[in-house]
C-alpha cells in the first residue's frame, strides 16, 4: 500500500510501491540435513504494488509477490468500484474478508513472523482468493464491514467441492477509541504511537462442501474474534496489546491433502484441520529514540488445538524492533520457540529487515 | 496499451498501464465434478504494460500476463525501430500478423469470450511469437501491411520441425472508409461509433515441415479473411458488422498432440487441426446513455469444420456490454451454447468486468 | 541500472527501467533434431528495473528477468543501506562480489555472449544467491572492495552442504588509471572511449562442503584475477583489453549433478567442476559515425582445464558491435567455434539486438 503517486487529472493516477522483507535466521533442526542448524540468508518477500484510477469511483489494484523458486506470482488483482466511505465493491484476487492477522499480512503485523499457528482461514496464496467482496465504514468510519464470495476450498475434482461451492466469508471490526487508518478493510496491529486503538472484530466463513472428499464432504465454517488495544502513554512511549481467538470446524469430516488430485501449492487444496486457537501478543514502544529509530520489545503466544489430537501446537515468540520509519522501516530480532507435541520442540533465532516504499 | 507518459526530453519517454478482465461464469457441467454447473469467479486476465522510447525511433515494449496459475509470465517483448508510418521493424516476442481476432486479443473484441472456436493461429502463450515483424501504412495510412518470420510450431525432438523452419506469416489490411486507429497492425473490432468503418483484409501463414511428426512431417499452411464494417448512425447510435473466413491446411497429416516430447503449455507444439471455420457478428450501440454507460447489444456465430470428421463444432454467443469508457472499462453479460457433435452441447452464462488504465 | 527517476522530496525517489536483448543464432547442429542448423530468434533477456530511495541512506532494487519458459523471475531484490562512498551494506538477492564477467552480466560486456566457458561462480540465477555484501570505494574511489556472505551451493539434503554452511565471497579491483564509473562493486568492460582505464583485480570465494555428496563432502574454493584495459586514442578511437584466470577448486571431490534430489534449475545445486581457466579478448572502437552509430569490432578467446579430464573446452569468438548508444543501444554480428575435445567442435552465428532504458 506504498508507493509514488502520479496524478494526470481527472481523477486519474497511477501508483507504485515495493515491499521487501529479508531475513537471517538460524533455526534448530533447521539446515536440509534435519539434524544442523540452518544458518542462511532468505529473501521472504519482494512485493511490487501498482495501483491505477480511471475516474474517482472506478480503480485498479495489482501487487505481485515472489514465491519460494524466485517465481513472480500474482498477489492481488482487483477493480476497484469505490463510490463512497460507506459502499464500495471490489472484484478480482484479494484477501477475503477475515481475521486481523490475515488482513496485516506479514508488513503491518507487531511480531517479525507471522502467526500461522492460529490464523488458518484457507487461500490460494498468501492470504489471497479470487471473489468479490462488499465493504464500507459506518458510523463516523467507527464500524468496518466486509462481506464476501470467493471460489474457495477444495474445488477439484474427486474433492468435496467438485460440485462448485463458494467460500462466503466476512468481517465486522468496531473502533471504540480512534478510527484505525487503514485502507479499506485492512488492518495494521500498531500504530506506533499516533493514535489510541481500542477495536473489537468477529469474522466468519462458511462453505458447502469445503472439506473432504467427494465421496465423504463436510460443511466448513470457521469464526474468530480479534481485539487490539493501543494506548499512547505520553513521554512513556505507547504500549499495545493484541488477542484472537479462532473455532475451524470441518463438519466431523478429514480433509483431504494438501496436492490431492495433483493440486498446485495454489490451488487451495485439502489441509484443513478442525480445532480452536488462540493468540496474545504485546508490544512496548519506547519513547526514546536510539540513533535513527525506536526501539519496541513485543512477546507473543499462540496456541492450536486440534480436535482429532491430544496434543497441542504453542509457539512463544520474543523480541524487539528497531523501528525506523513505522511499518516502512524496520529490523527485527525475534526468538522463537515451537513445542507440536511431546519431544517435539525446536526454537529458532531470526534477524529481519522490512522496508516498504 | 493504455497507460500513462512521462517524458523525459529529446524523444525519451517511458509508458506504465494496466489491464484486467474478470468474471463470474455458470457452465453446464463446468464444475469440476464435470456434472455439475459451474459457479465461480475467475480472473481472466491481469495485465501489465511498460513501453518506454529511447528516441523517436527506439523504443520497446514489455507486456506481462498471468497464467491459470497465477503465475506472471512474459506476454509482449520486442524492441521498435519505427522509421515511418510506412516503415517499421519489431523484434522480439509479438503477436505474429494474423486474423482480426487475434490482433484485437481479448480487450478489443465485441463480445466477452475470445472467439476460439475459429481463430487458431499457432502460437506460444496468448497469440505471441518470438520473431521479427516488418510492418507499415501506406495509401494515406489505408492499407496496412505487416510480413513476419517466427519460431513457429513444433520446434521439438522428434516432432515435425526439429530441423528448424521458421513459420512466415502476413497480413494485408484494407480501409474503404475511415482510417482505423490502432497501434501499428493492431486491431479492433468497434470503435463504439466514432468512425465509419469498412475493411477488409487477408492473412496467412506457412511453416515447412509445421506439423505432424518428424517421420511424418508436413507443411502447415493457413488463409483467412476477415471483414469489419462499423456505421454511425448519429442520433440513433452505431451499428457493428463483422465476419471472417479461415481455411487451416495441414498437407494431410495429423499433427501430434500438445504436450508431445514434454513440451509445455507454451511450447506451441502440438494440436494443429485442419479444417475451414467462418465467424459472423453484429452489435448495435444504442444511443442513450444510462447511467455512466451505453448499452451495446450483440450476437456471434461461430463454426468449425474439421477435415477428419463429420462434426462440426458450433458456437452461439448473445449478450450486451454497458460501455462506460470504451474498451478502458466496460462490463458485459454473454450467454453461449456451443454444440461439438451430437449430444455434445453445453450452454455458459457470464458476466465480465473489463477495465485498463 | 538503466532507467527514468522520479523524486519526491526528502530523498526519496522512484526509478524505473527497461532491458532487452533479442537474437537470431543459426548454429551447427542447433535445431532440434540434433543434426541441423538452428534457425531462430530469441528473446534472450527481458527485464524490469525499479529501485526506490527512502532516504538518502534506505534504498532498495527490485529487477526482474524472464526464463526460457517465458516465465518471470525474480532476478534482483535487495536492500541498500548507503552510508557512503567507503561504506555500505546491501541485503538481499544480488550478484555476489565475483569475477568482472559475472559483475558485467550480459548487457556491459564487450563481446555478445557472456563467456560461460570461464565464468563459473556458482549462483541461483543469472549469477545470483541470497545474502549480505559489504562494498565501499576507498583511495579516491580507485579501490573498490566487496565481501559477503551468501546462501551458496549444494544446500540440499544429501548433498555436501546439508548442514547449511554459507558461501562467503569477496573482491578487490584498483584502477591505476581513471576510475571506472560503475554502480557499487559493478563492472563494466568498455567505457566506448569515455575513459582510460586500467584495472587489476582479484576475486575469490570459498564454501566450506560446498562440493559432492553430503558422504562426501569437499569444501569448494575459486580464486580468480581480471584485468581491463582501455585507452582512448583521440581521433583514432579507442581500444580495449581484457584478460582473466580462474581456479576452481573441489577439494578433490565430483559435484553432484545439477537437479540432484529434485533440485529446481534455480537451486544452486549440482555441476561444480574443478579446473584452470583463462580469457583474453580485444575491441577497437572505429572512430568514424556510420548513420548512426560507430563500429567496434572484437575478439575473444575462453579455455577451460578441467583437472578430471585431458579434453580442454575453447571457444573463439569474433564479430562486430554496431554501437549507438553505449550499453543502451548496439547490435552485434558474432561468430564462434567451440571445441570441447577431438571430433566435437562446432560453430555458431548470431545477430544480436541489446536495449536499455
Amino acid at each position: 500500500s506504498a508507493g509514488f503517486t502520479q496524478t494526470f487529472g481527472d481523477g486519474k493516477s497511477l501508483s507504485i510501491g515495493l515491499g521487501m522483507r529479508g531475513s537471517y535466521t538460524s533455526a534448530e533442526d533447521g539446515a536440509p540435513s534435519g539434524s544442523d542448524r540452518s544458518n542462511e540468508f532468505n529473501l521472504d518477500s519482494v512485493r511490487v504494488f501498482v495501483s491505477g484510477s480511471l475516474s474517482d469511483t472506478i480503480k485498479a489494484t495489482f501487487n505481485t509477490e515472489r514465491d519460494g523458486d524466485g517465481n513472480l506470482k500474482l498477489l492481488d488483482g482487483y477493480a476497484r468500484f469505490e463510490f463512497s466511505d460507506e459502499f464500495n465493491i471490489w472484484v478480482g484476487r484479494m484477501l477475503p474478508p477475515s481475521d486481523r492477522a490475515n488482513l496485516d499480512g506479514p508488513y503491518y503485523i507487531n511480531a517479525w513472523s507471522y502467526p500461522g499457528v492460529v490464523s488458518q482461514y484457507p487461500a490460494k496464496f498468501a492470504g489471497r482468493d479470487d471473489g468479490a467482496t462488499v465493504w464500507g465504514k459506518l458510523l463516523d468510519k467507527r464500524l468496518t464491514y466486509a462481506a464476501g464470495a470467493f471460489k474457495g476450498h477444495n474445488r477439484i475434482r474427486g474433492a468435496s467441492n467438485q460440485g462448485d461451492n463458494m467460500l462466503f466469508t466476512g468481517r465486522l471490526a468496531y473502533n471504540f477509541l480512534d478510527v484505525e487508518d487503514n485502507p479499506a478493510y485492512y488492518t495494521s496491529s500498531t500504530y506506533y504511537g499516533s493514535a489510541d486503538v481500542l477495536t473489537l472484530a468477529i469474522a466468519g466463513a462458511y462453505q458447502e462442501d469445503g472439506v473432504g472428499t467427494a465421496a465423504r464432504p463436510g460443511d466448513y465454517g470457521a469464526v474468530s474474534i480479534d481485539a487490539l488495544f493501543e494506548k499512547k502513554l505520553g513521554d512513556a512511549g505507547a504500549v499495545t496489546l493484541e488477542g484472537a481467538w479462532y473455532s475451524y470446524d470441518t463438519d466431523g469430516v478429514a480433509d483431504v491433502a494438501p496436492g490431492f488430485g495433483g493440486a498446485s501449492g495454489t490451488a487451495n487444496v485439502g489441509g484443513v484441520v478442525a480445532g480452536e486457537a488462540w493468540l496474545i501478543g504485546g508490544a512496548y514502544l519506547l519513547p526514546a529514540k536510539v540513533g535513527i529509530g525506536q526501539f519496541q520489545p513485543f512477546v507473543r503466544y499462540q496456541t492450536f488445538d486440534p480436535d482429532a489430537s491430544r496434543f497441542d501446537t504453542k509457539q512463544y515468540d520474543f523480541g524487539v524492533n528497531y523501528v525506523i520509519s513505522g511499518h516502512s522501516a524496520r529490523i527485527s530480532a525475534e526468538y522463537s520457540t515451537v513445542d507440536t507435541g511431546p519431544g517435539a520442540d525446536s526454537d529458532r533465532f531470526t534477524l529481519g529487515l522490512q522496508l516498504q516504499f
